[in-house]
């Protein structure tokens, strides 16, 4: 499985995944889902990947392939973000079309992608690519779109990001929903990838790829921690709470006590 | 879809559930999943039930009446938490049957159960009877158990259950881990019933039905969206900001600053 997720806020994007894959639970590994395409002062695109890894690695290859070439739609030619999402899927079900006239066997090629980005003098922009080529936008009232093993991590996305919500604050916010399913799911796994843009920043943002031991990534899961125990510790007490509290001040104060 | 729990720490159970049930968007209801059945000061029993509402109507008809019978295994007569469990589930599978060698359309009358609760002299136990009838407890080190819609609820559970935990605090546990599922899901929903028992306490326990507009569970859910707000400002800054806080000193102090 998979855990990839953006955030999009007034000051910019976050992108955020796991890298756990497997085929089976004999046959696990780390592979990157994270892939950026940077044409410094004029456009910046990320990719995460989650699916079929041999389609999303040809997906990949493509992408670059096409932005070399002269000619033909490409991340380096596409007028919008728009455009640009429509040409990822696109070429991603060209390559999963491949794969299934090749196939004797009903196996499963698909692939999501979560692709966003930002274009010189246009708005950024974060798209969910479905394995059909097709694909949504964010809204205002839902700032954020996730991919694979999503319900872990989602209510604290729910509970914290809204558009003003500032971008550094989001991009650690980003960091805890995917601890909180590493810690709660297997088949997500660490390094971490977290990259951090800022709104008209067109070249590349700040990235982050964050090891178990990583002394920051630690830093954070332990403030977590911290922090959870805090805000339970401050939840309000339940009415019969306060009375045996109030037996027992007046039980320790020697007052006579009635039973119940 | 429901969201069943139950937590067992040293000082006793918890048991939450919500209430919603749906046959389709378009039949959607409320029905209360939490059913306890109390000999006083002798044992004292809770059963969550999920799944076909049929089935666990059935269920829980079959558990009273049994009980009320004189002859005969039921809640009243067993020796102990497990055969209590044995029964349970050979009641479910007895009812399922029943309804399968009725049905012409292969319909789904499966009904899963988290059951527990305490028979005087022994140890509380909870347990998660499948609908195969067969059936697992918690652990100490995994010291809950999860029917339904479980994965928006875990991570709080992973980070703040332990054997050790404070029995009311296990409550508002549960009732956080319910509140974030609710938001995060249409199909689980109030009122959110919560049942707190103390160990060796056999008279009943803790009852609470919390609707959304109870000032408890507000004040819960408000309480902790704030929790949450400030452990998310007390997570660690990414080395950048402190740079850029350094420079904005620098800037507002007047200094001359070098561009990188």
């Amino acid at each position: 499985m998979t855990y990839c997720l953006a955030i999009k806020v007034d000051e910019g994007l976050v992108f955020a995944s796991d890298s756990r894959t497997n085929a089976g639970v004999d046959h696990v590994s780390t592979y990157s889902k994270m892939h950026s395409f940077s044409w410094a002062d004029n456009r910046f695109f990320v990719l995460l990947s989650s699916g079929n890894l041999a389609t999303t690695q040809a997906v990949v290859k493509r992408v670059k392939a096409d932005s070399e070439d002269a000619g033909g739609a490409s991340l380096r030619t596409v007028s919008d973000m728009d455009a640009a999402a429509n040409y990822l899927g696109k070429i991603s079900t060209d390559i999963q079309r491949i794969q299934v006239e090749r196939d004797t066997a009903k196996s499963n090629f698909e692939a999501t992608f979560i692709f966003g980005g930002q274009i010189a003098g246009q708005e950024p922009a974060i798209f969910l690519v479905y394995p059909q080529g097709n694909y949504i936008h964010e809204s205002a009232e839902h700032p954020f779109l996730q991919v694979g093993e999503t319900k872990y991590g989602k209510p604290i996305l729910d509970r914290a990001i809204r558009p003003n919500t500032q971008l550094e604050l989001a991009g650690r916010c980003a960091l805890v929903s995917i601890n909180s399913t590493i810690r709660s799911n297997l088949t997500v796994g660490p390094p971490v990838e977290l990259l951090i843009f800022a709104k008209d920043s067109l070249n590349g943002g700040r990235r982050l790829a964050l090891t178990e031991n990583d002394p920051f990534y630690r830093a954070l899961s332990d403030a977590w921690n911290e922090g959870i125990r805090h805000a339970l510790n401050g939840l309000p007490p339940f009415d019969w709470e306060d009375e045996l509290k109030t037996a027992q001040m007046v039980q320790e104060a020697g007052y006579p006590q009635s039973m119940g």
